[in-house]
């Protein structure tokens, strides 16, 4: 049967997300592509554009392999980037817009993009950054000034002109480029597509590799995941800099959909958006939940049609329920940079816990941990060091583990980091999850968080679920306070909603003791403002720092519970 | 950049359509995948039953890159072997019940399969068959009977015992086989996965293959191709030969979907399966539309839910409009085995043709050519010598060519044939076609069936969609007749419809006269049976040689024009 294996240049081409694009100007032109605010686009308008765009920073002297930065909210020109970047041949960074210029310093260097395209909200830090950079950096990279598409900004301009970066307009990039221009394909499908950089919590970001197939399936896997129907109108919640907007900037030319670009998110925005586009479809964080649920009845508007809500991250059941009541379908995703973005997706549902769990004396519903029947790719629960799967009895503890097509394929300029991430032909995501008998993942923690206290393993994850599902708490982070004679005790870090008036310690630890077994239940109660990270992610390392430099008597804004 | 492309085998698998099965177990591994009668399976089930039936075949000496052949309707055993056969690592080739022996001999001397599983419906083809090849062949394939799930065949088992060819029993296989089998995983995604024979309506049969990467990316694709949603109820109308079922016996694993199975297909069945079981997508050629369109009102049911008709071949009009006013969504599909079934696909409707069309004078409506909007691969007319392409100004003809990853690898054995089919990095088609100004293709005819009428030239496709759109006419082929002066003139073979009572020669070219220009218009009528090729495909080889043969006077059943 060896000569089967028959190829022609016909039947083989390598698996690049760029081609949804062009099919997509073929295939439904006239179709809207994106909509912001007044401005849309067509298909085949925005093919156009990406094609003047790529033939601009051709002629501008960006070639294969290159790297081009852009920093940027959820605009046109940010999806333009995602098919422009890569149909020149170059590897595109979208930023994280919260990062100060110290952060972003540190990312260009690494980077070294030849391109950094800048929203006029963020000129000033990217050229304080480049201050930073100035003697580290050989040739300084060409700024691309992004303007609103309506307006001209002449202000940003004036600014500009003092500046000593050379500087263009995104608009007279389009002018200069010509629509014939032809894409430059790579050979190889496992060659880099995107750059995404993690937040960095602990250490220096780290440049977050996606080949053209990892995006390329990713994309059409979004069908999937995110219970996509063939032309879904995707209003965007999640930012694009955040593994391309889960993938779903390409996704939405696979399918044909059309992307409603917003500058900023606000309860009323979104409201107003699914109402005025029949959006379908909306992904992010809990932010984006809290967003809904909270929205004043001012704000709220009845839902013209099925809109799918994606919400990665500790879901508080409280919150979950208003939304569906408000007639959301809610998802729930589990994923990271790493693995693209969502790799395991689940119809939001409460959680009864089975007979083998600790709970089992308590007889509440809890919210699901992070479960996934929309998986993607091959997921696993292994213990790390002989890496044998764990029993699927519901309480062995292990590493989820995934592999396949999807994963990144590996950390820019970092050999060290990306083989520590892979073990045994699988990525290691560090959290530590079970299987229940029926094959559902629940997800326990991240493997450093998690609390060991007098013998017994505590879920800093659950505790939180269980503080966040408290009608007057809004954020909750649980982590292990050093204990002489326990190892460590549970320490509750909790910020509470405005307007739904005040909460004793004693409350909130005796709504925990009525739903936990007694040594999960929070020893110390802090609360305040719980510090995040530029991506909102909460610092549990910061809080470790603090709940262990804190007396066991003294307390400012909290109580201890012997 | 070099330095970015790392490669890791947790990053980096195969793209296999089995997996789409293992990922079902365990993503929804209770839910149905499969009912037949009063049989259903889950996607565990099915899973469990697919790894014995891979084990077994492997425990009986099915070696990797070996074929197996089955010979069976729409039942639950030729869906498993789509997974079972790759999972031992062989290739599947599921063959078309309507072949005579002396056909599925010659198939079977080009295959070679080690095993062949028959329905016992088909018991005695085989047989026959391989008595045609007993002298030729070397070792006989081991006979795998397929009997009915619920009901022992003692009938054909005493009639196989008479039988010389080793046999066993589907139901002993999977009784056999273990299911802690570890599926045989094929290095390169590029090997073979099924060879799908065509009808060889001019000579031999040829023996298209797929790869697993054009099944597995040709399954995903079925999402945008059949406008299906994330988890399809699927009644299986379509034949699973052809070209696998248009793939969607692996999409259904995708997707999760359901799959009804059929032994046979009738109007009652369709709508009572469409009712019982909430079927959201059906596909298949012209026969299946006429099926629901004609069916007697008795037999016809209101439709539970939106259902999805997805037909290749000529649609007319008529009966698309009927069966939409039953409520169904009828789309257009254009395709051939050796793209993997349709290509082009695209929501039906009637057709006004532009400005630029010979029709400019006639103020009617024609039911569109083929076209696609839903196109998946890269899709281009060209003019096959030079190999440019064509003007898009909706007259320009040109051949159809493709090309992309969702395209057969070549012809089984043939490499002359399979040289042939490519040129220059497309795939020829060999049907002709026209891009109009909006980027909308329109199918004209097969290059070989066009007619060349005194300098004019003429689609006969577009003749039949004419003659189709009578409301007496069931079926209608039209072909070139030599011509002294001319060179040639359309002559047109018409089946009446039952019940519809009678229609003179005079009534149909008069029809034909108030929609067609003069050129276009049949000279020579011809009413009967029209023949058709195993697959049901019109063979108009045979009409022209008919048409030539006829004197230009005397007709049996017919009339000429002059």
């Amino acid at each position: 049967m060896d000569d089967l294996l028959l190829h022609f240049s016909a039947n083989h081409s390598p698996l690049l997300p760029v081609s949804f694009l062009e099919r997509a100007a073929h295939a439904f032109g006239d179709k809207v592509s994106i909509v912001y605010g007044p401005v849309s686009f067509s298909w085949r308008q925005t093919h156009q554009r990406c094609l003047r765009l790529a033939s601009a920073l051709t002629q501008l002297g960006l070639s294969p392999a290159h790297t081009v930065a852009a920093l940027a909210p959820n605009i046109p020109a940010l999806y333009e980037l995602h098919f422009a970047v890569p149909m020149a041949g170059a590897v595109l960074s979208a930023l994280n817009f919260n990062l100060d210029a110290a952060t972003l310093a540190i990312i260009l260097e690494k980077l070294e993009p030849k391109f950094i395209f800048v929203d006029y909200e963020y000129v000033d830090v990217i050229l304080t950054a480049l201050q930073l950079l100035s003697e580290k950096m050989g040739k300084r990279p060409l700024l691309v000034l992004i303007q609103e598409l309506d307006q001209a900004a002449t202000l940003v301009e004036n600014d500009l002109a003092s500046a000593t970066a050379d500087i263009v307009k995104y608009s007279d990039l389009l002018d200069m480029g010509e629509t014939d221009f032809e894409m430059v394909k790579p050979k190889n499908e496992g060659d880099p597509i995107s750059v995404n950089f993690t937040s960095g919590s602990t250490g220096e970001p780290k440049g977050v590799l996606y080949s053209h197939r990892a995006a390329y399936l990713k994309s059409l896997a979004s069908v999937k995941l995110y219970d996509m129907v063939s032309a879904p109108v995707f209003l965007w919640t999640v930012d694009m800099f955040r593994c391309n907007g889960w993938c779903c900037t390409w996704a939405m030319a696979a399918l044909g959909g059309t992307s409603i670009c917003l500058r900023n998110v606000s309860a009323r925005v979104m409201f107003d958006s699914i109402v005025l586009h029949n959006a379908t479809h909306l992904c992010g964080g809990p932010a984006v939940l809290n967003m809904i649920a909270d929205a004043p009845a001012s704000e709220r508007k009845p839902l013209p049609c099925k809109v799918h809500l994606i919400i990665a991250g500790v879901l508080p059941m409280s919150q979950v329920l208003k939304v569906e009541g408000l007639g959301f379908t809610v998802s729930h995703a589990y994923g990271m940079t790493e693995v693209l973005g969502p790799a395991l997706v689940r119809p939001w549902r409460p959680y009864q816990l089975n007979s083998n769990s600790s709970y089992e004396h308590k007889k509440v519903k809890f919210p699901e941990g992070l479960l996934g029947d929309r998986v993607i790719e091959e997921v696993d629960i292994k213990e790390p060091e002989t890496m044998k799967s764990v029993q699927r009895d519901g309480k062995t503890m292990g590493e989820v583990m995934f592999r396949g097509n999807t994963l990144m394929s590996g950390y820019l300029k970092d050999p060290k980091a990306t083989q520590e991430a892979f073990k045994d032909g699988w990525y290691r995501t560090r959290d530590l999850g079970l299987f229940h008998p029926n094959g559902v993942i629940q997800l326990k923690d991240r493997a450093k968080d998690i609390i060991v206290s007098g013998g017994e393993i505590i879920s800093t994850l659950e505790v939180e679920a269980v503080l966040l599902s408290h009608p007057k708490v809004l954020e909750a982070a649980v982590v292990g306070k050093r204990d002489e004679y326990l190892k460590e005790k549970p320490c509750a870090f909790v910020k509470l909603k405005e307007g739904y008036g005040a909460m004793s310690c004693e409350e909130i630890v005796k709504f925990c003791e009525e739903q936990l077994p007694d040594f999960m239940v929070p020893r110390t109660v802090v609360f305040g403002e719980l510090p995040v990270n530029s991506t909102g992610k909460v610092q549990k390392f910061t809080l470790r720092v603090k709940a262990n430099a804190m007396h066991s008597i003294s307390l400012e804004n909290g109580c201890q519970r012997s």
